[in-house]
């Protein structure tokens, strides 16, 4: 694996590689690490990768890995650049010859997603979107259990995620993370909408199996002098007759992990939070209320099929990551090995998956600036 | 106090009775406790009344009430009949001389809400509507939190009111809230948006003192065969810059006492929980999180101006009710003595409170069925 | 119903009274409310009662009710006095002939508890001790479900009720119940370990269905001039081998109603919180954690074999209280009509389990002056 | 930093590698990691060591390593095997010049913390236990605002550590932590009481700053077969006059990460919960409750002088590692740089520490097999 981005002040950097290499059947072999020579450079090293392996852009770096031996060569990329750079190097990457593992958001336009989707088909290589939600075991969990039907018909669903770091203009302090995510050239058109909100939407048609036709959005920039949206709430159609609220936030004072979402059924209610994310509770109509927990009592802190975090814990997040990057080498280990394997065995999410986030903002954006009341979601 | 609804069936009525009478300063001395002449009669031997005060309509009660001696009759009415009966007993109450304290909602449509400010207006009487929300201390306490102005200016507030108890069709099984809730007869236009959605779009306004300009929302009817909304979302403008959130459900399996607020502010977050009524959690963005509980550690469930409650606990919903009936009695004692109060000196919620509801359901029904995104609130 | 204490100042008279009378059953028709003349009478009025039956004193309440036509006078007198009367007044009305409620603990030394099970013996009078929490519904589930076995044998049991409205010198200041709760004249030889160390161990006695056989028992007083204990830990060994913790405190800043009991099985732990008291969590070794409501979510707060509380919320405490004097007063029917009832069937606490508690806290007196780490409770 | 234990089964070598690592100030450079030869290669290569670096038993490593230029050698040892093996490899790691951070308890008796103390004495070398609980922020928080006397006199400590993952024989399946755990061989003369019980204690006394002086202790064996307690409890006195209550098991079904502290002082109570460990509740007897956190709502997951944890969150436990790794490295770096450090200015638990945790396990092996009701705890 390559890296394109995630360099010194990067927090998902981190998480990518940590969550890569955790099974040990991923190993970091080069990076372009950062768009700054010297910080590209010292990341580089940080890392222990052999200074020629550490590139200063990552057009050098596609280009010089081609050139390698396949044994030696990187085979996928993994980037973790702001919003931005998505979509040229996902190109890039593809052009070269290489898999690619790309964070959300896949594009920042709909014009792009649709170039990208013809690259991949193109070119046969293996692209994945990090939306890491769906790798969150007891997400999986509710999305079966809809899928199988116990819950009855879905009816209505409420996701939220309330953040409160960027409630002052933290941007202009120096903090990193907040600067690149209130930019509109690095973040694109969508400030909390995009970097939180279209996760939620994300969820809830995985776990509901059903996607957004409809939506009527009131996005707000609260903070002065900041030019994206920082709150925003989002009423939903679904394309199976139910409907829903998401509402994302980045002023909402004090909330830090505070991603939740309630499904409710004709039969019975199943409601996840990332701040107890290991957990599932099922409320049925005519029976006692269910907590599923995904680490049995009977094992401290360990579960069988799961991985051996460091101190037997479970990091909800971390633990997401490394599921879909398992599912991913797993799909790069057959095609290297001549394998054929279809789009829906993947196991991860890939284009379309990402193509629908793009799709939302888009809607999200249209409505914002619309007198109708309705706008449709493209598909 | 006289009663106009509130028979052996009736939920609420018992709640007005038991806190009305809980100082003593009120006493139950008459009624018209139901449409059925057989229900109203027994009724009101139940509650030990003497024969004759227990009438078989709200017309008999307030002409022969009126004739009677001035210590004798009641001074105020209470009316706790289905919404549909709220505006004619009102009126004739008004007419007959009698001050009127009225559940919610306080008319159907604005025309009536608009002719009872004018009959008030010219008879003089008092006018109470029992917006129970405004009687809890720790709603009260937020209110002041923000007027106050510790959390900054307020940008965002949520507000949310799942319940379960109509996710199947139990009006049909001889449940007799079921059935008039869902009934357009009595209930009037709306449904679950009037029965707690009104209520939550009160409590927002009086926490943040602001009224919502303007509305966009989603009613949905789930259950096959019911004519009223059972669920719904809607977004939410105030006069004064901020926006929010606002969703209700009848349908929402497992739910029960679900209320809840989220009021975000420049520097602050206050919330405040039905289900833990007696507290309110203020977030702050840099000091700890303050929780404020109103009863004091030190005496074990009573509080000093508090209302001593069997079992030396504090039922909040009960509580809430005695505070606007005492607020009520005392003035309508200030007024018996010859005493000028202004309206703005009550201390419940009058006229123009209910009205605010009435124009908040005409503006949620007139955006269900409009193209236009923002459907402006009528003040 | 007469009543013996519970005047003006008192509390649990109150919730007496509302439990008692809460079905339509019993009616209050006389009382000695207070060692005070004056109060006594005031108490009387307030209940508006007839002058000629409110007593200055039990005794005087007993001759006189006996020379009433059996239609009229009171058929069972409720203690509800401090705890130093609750011996004499029993007997007194044991003697006159009068069913018995008491308030616990049943008397404050074993020879007068041995005293009162001969004297019911041979009045073959009924006699209720109101251990109320036996009248949880959610109480009586944890103990059924212990005793059908589905937990697997019961190894540990961890009951808590810390409460700190006495965390300072209280009974100082006025404050009634903190005075007659601290004082050894009134409350008896313990103070925090008898006021609720006897629920608790009773609690665990009654779900777990066996006896605690061995205490080891550390209490503190920790207010300076309080000479009662006001806090206290024990250590329990029960009949059939599983061992437990109690602890209790009156100085446990900040707590308020936290009644707590966790009884872990082989199969399985069930839990009960004073404060949630109309749920009990059931954490299975192997299949989902249940949580079971009394109250259905498809009916708002109401539950059909309960009791219509006011605002159709479920006071535990209350109901509790009602509970149990509902199922006395239908032995006393029984017995009035001349029918049999053998002890075992009483559905309600009697000498038997009040004499549990005087036991218990005579093993822990005896261990906090002793020496020897366990000590045995008598049986 | 070289390792001793923490093969491929090890839960706790993990994270002392990864917490050791975490800064970037500590590098593993050798390690024994195993009994079994097989099982110490395979772990040394999974780990990238050199193979020269990888050897076959805790003697040959402190024999090589000693003979390696200062430059290349170990700097210290981490001592992360069973129980058992932690006296003799601290002494031969003294004996070889190593400084040494060991897992506890320290030893499995006194007489052998004794011999420790004076070798550690006479050889200068650095000696670190690795009571994890004092690296945590809260906890150390909590220590401070007692020490503060902002909560008044401490009067009464509750710890409790319920795990339900022995709640059946596991340790005849297969399953290695449970294995060595409930062997005394490796596990030393105490199971349950010594595995979490030792924490517990530790933590109670590092958060009051008072030593446990008596304790009245009662084990339970309740899995039949295994030779050691599953199960606990014990009445603490501590030198200042409080009192407490300290509880474990590892038979409590359902029970994970349960570990919970509640100290309650004259004004204020603070309590501190294993599974919200970034937190801390200080409940006030006059004033409102606070909530301190330790990340800093408008910093999405960091805290300044935190650990960059992936994910951007903060695992309290690997966090606690490292902050005791952090001030060990930077003791030793003064003592290899000729500094002379005090003991009291160490910053990270020593053998003093250590020999706390044995003298409590002593009086509580003490008090089981005693008949007297309280045993002192030696000093």
């Amino acid at each position: 694996m390559g890296m394109a981005g995630g360099g010194k002040d990067s927090l998902i950097g981190v998480v990518h590689r940590v969550a890569a290499q955790m099974d040990g059947d991923i190993e970091l072999v080069c990076g372009a690490f950062s768009s700054t020579r010297q910080k590209a450079r010292e990341s580089g090293l940080d890392l222990r990768l052999p200074p020629d392996r550490v590139y200063n852009t990552y057009r050098e770096m596609f280009r010089r890995e081609a050139k390698l031996a396949a044994s030696q060569r990187m085979d996928f990329v993994s980037i973790v650049t702001p919003n931005n750079m998505h979509y040229p190097v996902s190109m890039a990457a593809l052009d070269g010859g290489f898999h690619v593992v790309c964070e959300k958001p896949m594009t920042l336009t709909l014009d792009e997603a649709q170039n990208l989707a013809r690259k991949i088909n193109q070119t046969g290589r293996l692209f994945c979107v990090t939306h890491n939600l769906t790798g969150i075991r007891m997400v999986r969990e509710a999305r079966e259990m809809v899928a199988g039907g116990s819950l009855g018909r879905v009816r209505r669903v409420v996701v939220e995620h309330p953040q409160g770091w960027l409630a002052s203009r933290l941007e202009t302090t120096g903090h990193k993370q907040a600067a690149w995510r209130t930019d509109p050239r690095r973040m694109g058109a969508s400030g909390c909408i995009s970097d939180i909100g279209e996760h939620c939407a994300f969820l809830a048609e995985y776990v509901t199996g059903s996607p957004v036709s409809e939506v009527s959005a009131d996005l707000t920039t609260f903070v002065k002098g900041r030019p994206l949206d920082d709150d925003g709430s989002v009423l939903l159609r679904f394309g199976n007759g139910s409907t829903g609220v998401l509402w994302v936030s980045q002023i909402a004072v004090g909330e830090m992990h505070g991603l939740r979402m309630r499904v409710y059924g004709e039969k019975g209610t199943v409601e996840w939070r990332e701040s107890d994310a290991n957990a599932l509770r099922i409320v049925w109509a005519d029976r006692p209320t269910e907590v599923i927990r995904r680490v049995s009592p009977s094992s401290p802190g360990m579960d069988a099929g799961g991985m051996p975090l460091p101190g037997g814990r479970l990091d909800s997040r971390l633990d997401s990551f490394a599921v879909i990057y398992r599912s991913f080498a797993k799909t790069v280990g057959q095609v290297l090995s001549g394998q054929e394997v279809a789009p829906e065995e993947y196991g991860f999410p890939g284009v379309k998956e990402g193509t629908r986030g793009v799709l939302f903002l888009e809607a999200v954006r249209e409505s914002v600036h619309s007198q109708a009341k309705w706008i449709k979601v493209g598909s």
